[in-house]
């Protein structure tokens, strides 16, 4: 079903079976944007091979919403669906006959307890949470978690594992040492973190109070494509950069942890799911908004909640859901990648992805140019062709293209004509 | 210039100078809307005696543009400017040419640069701050810098000094607990939080690190009119709920916190002003997330911020700012306030304020009725004339009319009519 686009030489053949000769597709309309490359570099054509006339889907629906909007391949904040942005808009200044806005609402009051609950209700019901695990809505991002779980999980001498795979997993360790004994039982560093080990041969603490993941690297691309179950049995997992982008079996974790701003919502809340068992036993030094048993106890109403953020994750929720929950994201997820990762692959070496294929992200497509004298210029015309936020992490380099749920594909789509263009014109 | 409501046994007469007869006020139609009041109970009416054209302020404009909302005391969330949230549901699904939507913006890309930093600076222009004093747009609420002030400022054996005028003073003392040795050095608990005590009787610990108070006590309705100096120079004060209400003289303070919403914006950010000096030494055990200097190094963007909730605050400082700054919207808020206490005083003991006069709060105004059977139809009445979220505190009782910047002063004039007539009907 993904729109198939391959290089010949100077063309590029687009081949989508989903859209015919009179429906546009936007991919066109994107890569003949690029009028001033051909009259300027190399001729360049782009001819439309639809075959089919399959009816239109709400995520086609979703993107020709989108008209007068950049393509934001950013790591986060990130962006999100259109028409999820165009609901809110329709009622921000006044919600569903309350008289006053999301954010004015008192976090007490009847309407704020509604759009909550239903929040939760439809994270439950998206990831299948049981009823034994809490959903917490926080403050303070991942990074804030990544105290919060060791003060709440381990008293100070407690050794606990941290499996490295990238930076955000080097960062928790690093935060866990003022409250445990954590120890790195894998690093990929040394590897420039384009891998993940094979399970069977870590050496897991045999006191370990918890075995902590980060299950998609933003920065390096790099995702778990399954789970071990630790000796403790008390996995924990970094999600924030591929939450909801897949179908997760909850059970398999102690706890898990994600910032919002990559595929539910907006930055500024920081969703924690936890087995209800861990709580309750937080270091006495433990901030009182750190201490997960606050949260739990008051529904996270301890104190006044990121209310207007929640409220947004809510729509997209819904949104994930109307789409046909997170199995049907999965597969967009993945023709999105698939045609981002073949591009690179079949460029001849002109794209590399770093990353070990076996655990390439769905979600953060890392990549560099053998050509580094160009990639500033890649970056700056890809940006007048409205694609946007390409360049790679500060630490890292090269590019990455985020290609989060919100991500319509024909964003991936229009990417990769442009990326065959600028190839063509470069080697 | 305020409507002047004079009750006369069954009739309220409305004199109005700023507003005539031909353009009806908004307090006249909120009013006039209470004829089931009059039909089912006693007689009822309203004359506007206005007599002067004065031209219509920007206050005044603001005002009719709220016709379909409520007019809402919530004690925070709270109600934020009609035309700034109309402002900001224009440019909600594509901010000023950028092709996105400010939640989808990346928070080191140049538009949330331009964001964040117009935002600094205009609070800083509206609270007149020195340049050694750091501004920090952080995460959790004013709940987690009770933990964050002691963990940066002092050591675990360090004394500390809290003067507690209310249940939000009595929070942070408890939390300050776990890291240093604090000291209410007085406390209105016993006379139910109704008083500040005279700064020269207060026996100061000799070796206090800092000196905490709370400013604007939200549940009590306690506010502090002026400000000591403690023995060691470093005054900490909670400006939660009257933070921008007026002007404050920031070099009095050591360290200055606020959640946004209450005067400046949505939930979901906490504002901190600090001075630099004070910065660097926090206790080894504090997360990274809660050392200032980790925010003031990076100018609060060490993680993903709560990028919309600065957005939000930042239209409400432009808007404080065209309003003429803090001393205009402080007399807005004195105006109000007298209205409303000049109410309860005037009504021979059928409203009652608990609140010493000296110290009442221009932001949020507790009040009881003498008759406390009737005060759940007081709520359910106001609520339905469009005046919602006037219970008090679960822990006070009561009423609470919480009348921030934003409040319009036709709210509270519709307040003070419906309380007459409430009166009228009810003696």
């Amino acid at each position: 079903m993904a729109a198939k686009l391959t290089s010949t030489s100077n063309s590029v053949l687009l081949q989508n079976p989903n859209r015919n000769h009179l429906s546009v597709p936007n991919v066109t309309s994107g890569a003949a944007s690029f009028p001033h490359f051909t009259a300027k570099i190399k001729p360049f054509s782009i001819r439309c091979a639809a075959t089919s006339t399959a009816p239109t889907t709400s995520f086609q629906a979703q993107i020709q919403d989108s008209d007068d909007r950049v393509f934001n391949f950013a790591a986060g904040p990130a962006t999100l669906p259109a028409h999820v942005i165009k609901k809110a808009q329709d009622e921000l200044y006044e919600w569903r006959g309350s008289g006053m806005s999301v954010m004015e609402m008192s976090h007490r009051g009847k309407e704020f307890l509604s759009i909550i609950q239903k929040a939760e209700s439809d994270l439950r019901t998206l990831l299948n949470i049981p009823e034994d695990y809490a959903v917490l809505f926080l403050q303070g991002g991942a990074t804030t978690q990544f105290a919060a779980i060791p003060l709440n999980l381990c008293k100070p001498d407690d050794p606990v594992d941290y499996l490295v795979t990238g930076s955000w997993g080097d960062k928790a360790f690093k935060e866990a040492q003022k409250y445990c004994k954590p120890k790195v039982i894998w690093s990929g560093k040394s590897e420039k973190y384009t891998k993940i080990p094979s399970f069977d041969g870590l050496e897991q603490s045999p006191d370990a109070k918890y075995f902590h993941i980060c299950a998609n690297e933003t920065i390096h691309g790099v995702e778990f494509k399954d789970y071990l179950t630790p000796r403790n049995g008390i996995l924990i997992a970094d999600m924030s950069s591929n939450f909801c982008s897949k179908p997760v079996d909850v059970t398999k974790f102690g706890l898990i942890y994600a910032g919002a701003q990559k595929n539910v919502g907006p930055c500024g809340v920081t969703i924690v799911i936890v087995r209800k068992g861990l709580i309750g036993n937080a270091q006495a030094i433990t901030p009182v908004m750190l201490d997960y048993k606050t949260h739990v106890d008051n529904n996270s109403l301890y104190n006044t909640p990121p209310s207007f953020c929640i409220y947004m994750c809510g729509l997209v929720f819904e949104d994930l859901l109307a789409q046909g929950g997170l199995k049907e994201v999965e597969k967009k997820n993945k023709k999105k990648a698939e045609l981002l990762y073949n591009a690179i692959d079949e460029s001849n070496g002109f794209y590399r992805c770093p990353v070990d294929r076996s655990v390439r992200s769905l979600m953060n497509v890392p990549f560099t140019l053998e050509r580094s004298d160009v990639e500033a210029e890649f970056i700056k015309e890809a940006a007048k062709e409205k694609m946007v936020q390409l360049k790679g992490h500060r630490s890292v380099g090269g590019m990455r293209a985020s290609i989060y749920n919100a991500m319509p594909l024909a964003g991936v789509e229009k990417l990769v004509a442009f990326m065959k263009d600028f190839q063509a014109r470069h080697t």
